[in-house]
């Protein structure tokens, strides 16, 4: 990115692309640079121990003075997670966001100390924003959460319409429908390039309407005879406001559940999202004050999360709350792919108990935040892109949305920009391709306070250790005599039950002793690296025809 | 298991029950025992390092010689995986199978020496086998591997049908249907107790055949312009066939990829369940010899298996095979949970290499092996039992199995049976009921060759060192001088790239020096557990405060 001054706009994805998560781009004129999202994505089960990943922003070193400003789309964690790790390495540059998706990211700073006052303007549909060669324009677009903004950005090569994630529902709960208007007015202008949701390019139809789901519920709560506990995600804010509704219609008090849960519901009371009517919520330790079916309890834990709610009232751990016959459970959210055996366990343990439980698997009681076929096949025949470029999504998504585009709207497939994190798209008014250079993309990974530290040497140790475990043997050796003093120690951890393994030990601890007693009788200085290659050898040899395990061998040896 | 002769017959579920996995039941009367099935179970996430989960045959110790004989049902490692691990424990019994079922078992013996030799009879549908009390037929079921049976057992209190995993196929492939009329003239004798399937009881309406599996597979074929390449599971006998039958249809020769799948060829090719045309079978290092719309590869792999040919060709591993333009994947099986995510990766890959991709979410090219609502209602009509017992799957499972049969058969509520595994089932001719007293049924951890040495304590350990790894500190300690000698050994994995924490090894060298220097210098006998313990404590909250990871630290302290 340090060549001169060129004509053409270039889009560089450093994050999102082939994947579901960390979305972060840039658009870069005339060494001006303009940044969309700075998202985290959750480890996957191989980076143990990890926290999270986030993007690569190498390519901004010594460019902090170029950057214009970020828009955050909307406050999902995989849009803005990143801000508390990357702010300040990209120089604090302003903000805009929406006053929910600003009031949790402004929220989430409180768990970093240490950090830069954020430099945050509110923005909204209505917004127009200068920024150096960019003209940005909004437009209010359904999500699972509320105040998503698409962006529409006039380049000097040409206008570019970047949905965010977005879905069309024309019966939204607590929420207006996605702005067709809006969008059909601004498409009017021409959109050379079009950045657009492929997370739901495999699925038929379109999706969902929260209206279905609200009856639906309405259908459970009515029914219900005991107490209602409903999990869902704490993001999910107009849910939860329908959850509340509910409660309030059919006479029940609601206690809220999970800090997660609280903190959103406490943002969105303050930013009108949320109404409660007076008295309706009350504390979880004051339920027992009210009959069973005057009761609703809304928190987390639809994943099967260990602290949640859901997951302590199962176990039994919770001080207040048992799952009791009679008892509804709502899982009103999806699986997230990972928890399934959790929260078949969670489900199994709550049924065991003696509660019902309804989830999306039996009843419309959720719905998801993207465009499926029908919807991205009508945003492409009101935008009519000259180029389309699918983002948010695994390669998968992105091929089913370019056959779409081709079979639906004859797109040419040349038109049709299949890129990945770390390309640089050229976009001039007639071409638009991927350059040859690259920058870097791969992940970061966040653990503890530690940003990029782990690497592939750390997380293969972890991975041995996890299998086998470890086992450090610690001879020490008497110069003078030339031979071992004592026996060795033994320390192991997630190798053998020790306590049981007494014969394997007392074995290894022979083996060592010969093995050094072979070294140290040599006499003059002894080669004691070759020799902890040996111990190393030898013993995990050993160890292996004893127990087919191979624990990670460290052998000290301590001359005296 | 130790009381006196008692009227009740027993049934004893040691695997099977409140999840899918390691199938195990045992039928007791007057102390006389029959077993249905020793199956095993794959580990879940936690548990780090386990390669299986067998049953807990505790309350057969010391019953060897009361053991009539095991049944197995069909060949899945579920059903019959734990053999080679528990056949010499139960006193090598006499073995039932059907041709297949037998192969495979005495096929997987051959993976582990020093086993006694096999006691195993071939049974088939029309087998009648008595053993002491029980009598025992058979009735030939569709599942997802051929040679798979029901069992009917006519007992002193009378006669239980087992269903083993079974769906109704009408029209299935290189199989015959359920045998309906067999299970009929079964049932009209009288059905005490069922004791059935019940993994697919949250699933709507009849299972998909396998001959539409068959016709959307020759559309594929039909269209494919280029090599084809087939992914699925080893034990899917019937589908191997079919993609066999469709390449000589398409005048393919057949390319056979995983050792897995190749022993399950060899071992059906001998039982006449696989048939090829002389010269339809190639090797693949000759597959260039033809055109690519000649050639079909046959593998394993759709589970996104490292090792597995499609996973090499996807990484161009593979000595003979790569992607290219033209080809056409086919993953003609389901993903098992938990491997979405590698699934989700290894298609990307195929993809970006320019292949084309066909998975079961787009089309109907997999059927699962268990009967949905439909079939299990018209399984229920056909045996009218008195009492049903659900097995095979997760509680949720047996409670929509419990639902399905009040609502559909008016069954009494209290005749349905939700057992868990190591419940006592007694069953008498008018009552069923699950005793107060239970056996052990906690899974074994198998992990190289120890079975059931690995507890709690050994994979807390390979949990906290798969988090934040470990850290050993070395301390050698002048007992004349009252002081450390030298500086400290550091030894640490899996915690932090050393290389580059020189400054935090620094300090921590120099705190454990502090703190060693202080019980040193007290004179005496110093209390070097209680030194450990503080080495321990401050170095694991120094480590955290610098890191926020907390890595098991292990003090050596010694003397000298």
């Amino acid at each position: 990115m340090n060549e001169k001054t060129r004509k053409e706009l270039r889009v560089i994805p450093l994050g999102g692309l082939g994947e579901v998560g960390k979305n972060m781009t840039l658009f870069e004129w005339n060494k001006k640079i303009l940044i969309v999202d700075v998202g985290l994505k959750m480890p996957n089960e191989t980076m143990l121990g990890i926290d999270y990943l986030i993007p690569n922003i190498a390519c901004l070193k010594g460019r902090e003075k170029d950057i214009l400003g970020i828009i955050f789309t909307h406050g999902h964690y995989d849009h803005i997670g990143a801000v508390p790790y990357l702010i300040e390495k990209m120089g604090n540059p302003p903000i805009f966001a929406s006053a929910l998706t600003r009031g949790i990211i402004i929220k989430r700073q409180d768990g970093f100390p240490f950090q830069p006052k954020l430099d945050i303007t509110e923005i909204s549909e209505d917004s127009k924003i200068e920024l150096g060669p960019f003209k940005l324009e909004f437009f209010h677009q359904n999500h699972n959460i509320a105040d998503n903004l698409g962006i529409f950005i006039q380049t000097p090569v040409g206008n570019i319409m970047h949905t965010s994630d977005f879905k069309f529902d024309a019966t939204p709960t607590n929420d207006k429908p996605t702005n067709l208007n809006r969008i059909k007015e601004l498409a009017s202008r021409g959109v050379l390039l079009l950045m657009m949701d492929s997370t739901g390019a495999e699925n038929e139809g379109h999706s969902l309407s929260e209206k279905v789901i609200l009856e639906n519920l309405d259908e459970i709560f009515k029914g219900a005879k005991g107490r209602i506990i409903t999990a869902t995600f704490s993001s999910l804010i107009s849910r939860i406001q329908n959850i509340i509704h509910l409660s309030e219609k059919y006479g029940r008090k609601v206690a809220i559940e999970g800090s997660g849960m609280k903190t959103n519901i406490e943002i969105c009371r303050k930013l009108k999202h949320i109404s409660t009517k007076k008295g309706t919520i009350v504390k979880t330790k004051n339920i027992l004050d009210y009959p069973d079916n005057r009761i609703t309890v809304l928190g987390t834990g639809a994943q099967g999360e260990g602290r949640a709610a859901l997951m302590r009232i199962a176990t039994k751990e919770h001080p207040h709350l048992k799952f009791q016959k009679g008892d509804t459970i709502i899982f009103s959210s999806s699986v997230i792919p990972g928890n399934e055996r959790t929260v078949q366990e969670l489900k199994d343990d709550i049924l065991r108990q003696g509660a019902e439980v309804f989830h999306y698997k039996m009843m419309d009681i959720h719905a998801g935040g993207h465009a499926n076929q029908d919807e991205l096949e009508e945003m492409l025949k009101i935008t009519k892109p000259k180029f389309l470029m699918p983002i948010h999504g695994q390669f998968s998504m992105f091929v089913a949305l370019k056959k779409l585009a081709m079979e639906k709207l004859s797109m040419p497939e040349k038109d049709i920009i299949l890129a990945d994190n770390g390309n640089i798209i050229n976009v001039t008014p007639t071409r638009a391709f991927i350059d040859k250079v690259t920058v870097p993309s791969n992940y970061i990974m966040v653990d503890g306070l530690g940003v990029g530290d782990i690497g592939e040497v750390v997380l293969r140790d972890r991975k041995a250790l996890a299998e086998d475990g470890m086992f450090v043997i610690i001879a020490v050796v008497d110069k003078q005599l030339g031979k071992i003093k004592g026996s060795p120690d033994i320390i192991s951890r997630g190798f053998v039950y020790l306590k049981e393994s007494k014969d394997l030990l007392y074995q290894t601890r022979k083996k060592t002793i010969q093995i050094i007693n072979k070294f140290a009788g040599t006499g003059g200085s002894v080669n004691w690296s070759y020799a902890k290659d040996e111990l190393r050898n030898q013993i995990g040899q050993f160890l292996y025809d004893k127990t087919e395990r191979r624990p990670i061998i460290l052998p000290v040896i301590i001359e005296v």
